[in-house]
């Protein structure tokens, strides 16, 4: 048992299925194993936050998930919403179409409002880096550490492509030790989770989480 | 030139890393070949609207998109949003969790409210086919004309499947004359257009709008 790796584990049930018993199954393993957090859509949080009350397990929410490309105003609304319903930890998919544009105050304005939605709960800001070259995602980091928030993550898990070796180390490099790296989309196994970790991420989202933690 | 055609055709560009480039091109296009709206993501709707001004072609917002896993208050507000930065329609996701698990009156109240927020416009229900059971996809047909909505949609564009001819017959048949039916979703020759239109929809959304009105 792996209980080092548990704790950098987001448990992760994202798809837009899901159903109440799946989250409930998720929040028991969560606290059985000892995870980081549940990361889940916005429509179960209140759900989780009953489910882990008492627990040092986090509810973690996604906002603009999983394209990013509705307004700032929908996000820092969603962000805000989802704090009050009791998410610990929000996760936000970047405006890709402005980063990839070339309109870099906006994506920095976009992060900004989801920051101050969250009032001081750990953003983690989403880049889906298939989706980016690798300007855009230097870019992306250094506007996420501009705009106040806590982590940048690499993909939503639902894009073409998921967290390579590469782009954590990429990351990690561009935002130093200010920022936690996030990888996900893709993680199944122990040594890729150590793989992950070992290049620089200080948090796995996966839905592997109990075949990493249990087989390594 | 099949303008019979593209009177049915939301022209559509959905891809999370669309850019501003892009969405003058489609509605350039829209306006040359007289499709009924251009189907965009929220953060593009002050654009089309500039770029749409004065001419027949609508402005059509998705909202929800692509997953509908986020709160009823959430998708409201951001259907307001979109209504009052110029959008003529609004294509909503349904609540497919809430769905599956059987709670309809969520899945009633959450197509209700974005009815409302919408302020008369156009309000078509994405159900995302490719995930529901035969008897989902009626009862979906069903919440969505007691709920007020103007239109049931297929497929988001974004999942394992898109329209299916027996869908949308299976659609036609569950709300009569009384909804429209927007076949969307791996839609991209003039046969499979005129195949749905046939099959019972009265709207058509693709990408390959000038291939299926100038190849025809």
């Amino acid at each position: 048992m792996r209980t080092d790796l548990a704790a950098t584990i987001d448990h992760t049930l994202l798809k837009p299925e899901a159903n109440l018993a799946q989250v409930q199954q998720l929040c028991a393993e969560a606290l059985e194993h000892g995870f980081k957090t549940v990361c889940i859509n916005r429509v179960w949080v209140e759900d989780a936050r009953r489910l882990l009350a008492g627990s040092s397990v986090g509810v973690c929410s996604v906002v603009g998930f999983p394209f990013g490309a509705t307004s700032h105003t929908v996000k820092a609304f969603e962000a805000a919403e989802a704090v009050a319903a009791g998410a610990d930890e929000i996760d936000m998919v970047i405006a890709v179409g402005a980063l990839k544009q070339g309109s870099f105050d906006e994506v920095r304005r976009g992060i900004e409002s989801v920051v101050r939605a969250s009032e001081g709960r750990i953003v983690k800001v989403i880049l889906e880096t298939c989706l980016l070259a690798e300007d855009e995602k230097i870019t992306a980091c250094r506007l996420s550490a501009e705009a106040g928030a806590h982590f940048v993550k690499t993909s939503t898990g639902f894009g073409s492509g998921g967290a390579t070796i590469d782009d954590v180390r990429l990351m990690r490099r561009t935002v130093g030790e200010a920022l936690g790296v996030k990888a996900s989309g893709g993680i199944r196994t122990t040594e890729h989770a150590d793989a992950f970790l070992e290049a620089g991420a200080t948090r796995l989202g996966t839905s592997s989480g109990i075949t990493i933690v249990t087989s390594g």
